[in-house]
């Protein structure tokens, strides 16, 4: 899954680029060495990608939806920091992550910074429709962590796999694709863009969770395997364990035994059982319905990249 | 220095707290303690006092007034959660922190959260103009806070003494009675209450400052000297240090030898030195900004309130 981004909002994109720096004006030289860090890490930018296309599509004025984009890759970039100090990360994408280049201290104030930058740039965009949704989100967002980290059980239905994923992942893309369009004063396409950036979302995180298991290769870092070994289940974990309830170290894992090998061989079987197949399949279904959301816009280079982007995802 | 809460407010004060209450409403039990806990360990609930005897002084309708007020709180206590995982406290107010009691990743997760329902409920009340100063009142104050941590030497003249409370307090402050006049969509007004907000915060933080040298009891929990002990200087010491740079305990502290029985000596001379009583006049000097911003204001019984508050801080 590579999303390049895409000539049509290259300049956009260097806007953002420029807005989030700018105001993210660092207060000291010690944050600012973490900023240059953070932002420049790129990262593909996905989120204002969406969020430009829908608000180019819809003739959104440069200033709010530069401010609002902008905004978007602060936030998330800001849960990433929060993220990694609560799961004391010491890399990310390959790079030491904030916490473990100063401290942790640090990185939550350098989180809190991100997020109150976001929030003045989307204030900024000037419409309170489009703050109300980026509040709300946010809430969605926290809520969806509170949730994880204080879960009892490792069990995992695909009903709560799905509403884990939906407010760690696809509330964030809702909310971009949406808010282009409460920009744009249109609610009625600001209900197909949500719908569009939440299935988009949910399909993204997907083909996030199947690179645990060998699938094509990613650039992000991750040691195949990460989630299993941190106890956490994803979508074709969950598959494979509904199915092979009588598999002896699926059995291990329930029942708490989780040595390294044990877990190897599993994420072996795993990547190599139909659950990887039924995983993409899924997958699948939310890009339908995410390039089934656009049909009511208009037809042209702003939709055809949206759909690009969407099915691009697997 | 006790304000209780008036008897003017109280009505107000108590739809507040369902308010704060109902709108964090927990994701998870674990949280759920955590917030009963914190949001019912009271405090003077200073903030919301302020914005209500503005609001009502300038006839603002109940919800967003009430809405603002409890997003005030909400931060307020946001900002304390995270303080205290910066600082590793242990306790507040004589009572265990939420990252004492939990872990330091769930206190952080926390703080988000409560910072998420904060700009929720601002931005329920339903004004852009509340929404961008609440937005960037979050930036000064977090600015403030790195800016104390990144700070490499412990010199400290009386104007970074000002510029560090006027983020770290007085900003809240202001933006408190700043947000509800302009609620009432009254610029002169708005004006007028952001100089008493900044000037209350600003008296407000120089007295909690005194109690760290024995002054006024407090209630705070804090132990006599805790400050100083921490490296932190505060304005009394401040006006000590520049008026007796030749007093060995003095030399001593600032070529870094800081042994508890020289920091207690400290403390005590500073607490029984004109230092306090020079404090003290600039707390007063501020009250009498404050006092002063409410000259354009309609006399009665809110803005004898205003008054009286700002004169019971010292």
């Amino acid at each position: 899954m590579i999303l390049s981004p895409l000539e049509l909002v290259r300049e956009d994109l260097q806007s953002v680029e420029r807005r989030m720096l700018e105001f993210s004006l660092p207060p000291a030289r010690l944050i600012q060495d973490a900023l240059d860090h953070l932002l420049a890490a790129g990262g593909k930018r996905l989120r204002p990608t969406l969020s430009v296309l829908f608000g180019r599509m819809l003739s959104v004025p440069d200033q709010p939806l530069i401010d609002f984009s902008a905004s978007l890759e602060l936030i998330h970039t800001a849960t990433l920091v929060h993220d990694d100090v609560v799961d004391d990360s010491p890399l990310r994408r390959g790079v030491p992550t904030v916490n473990a280049r100063l401290a942790a201290g640090t990185a939550i104030l350098i989180g809190d910074f991100l997020f109150a930058c976001a929030a003045e740039l989307a204030a900024a965009a000037g419409s309170l429709a489009v703050m109300q949704k980026f509040a709300a989100t946010l809430s969605i967002i926290v809520d969806g962590e509170v949730r994880q980290i204080t879960k009892a059980d490792s069990t995992c239905t695909l009903e709560e796999y799905e509403r884990q994923i939906r407010s760690k992942t696809a509330a964030l893309f809702e909310v971009s694709c949406e808010g282009a369009a409460l920009l744009a004063q249109d609610s009625v396409a600001a209900k197909h863009a949500a719908a569009y950036g939440r299935a988009f979302g949910m399909a993204f995180q997907i083909a996030d969770d199947l690179m645990d298991f060998g699938g094509d290769s990613t650039g992000a870092g991750k040691p195949v395997g990460h989630d299993l070994h941190q106890g956490l289940l994803t979508l074709p974990a969950i598959f494979f364990f509904h199915d092979h309830a009588d598999d002896p170290d699926v059995a291990a894992f329930q029942s708490g035994k989780r040595d390294p090998e044990r877990l190897n061989r599993l994420v072996g079987k795993i990547g190599a059982s139909e659950a990887v197949e039924l995983s993409r399949k899924r997958a699948r279904h939310h890009i339908e319905e995410a390039v089934a959301s656009l049909a009511s816009f208009p037809a042209g280079n702003h939709r055809s990249a949206l759909e690009a982007l969407a099915v691009a995802i697997v």
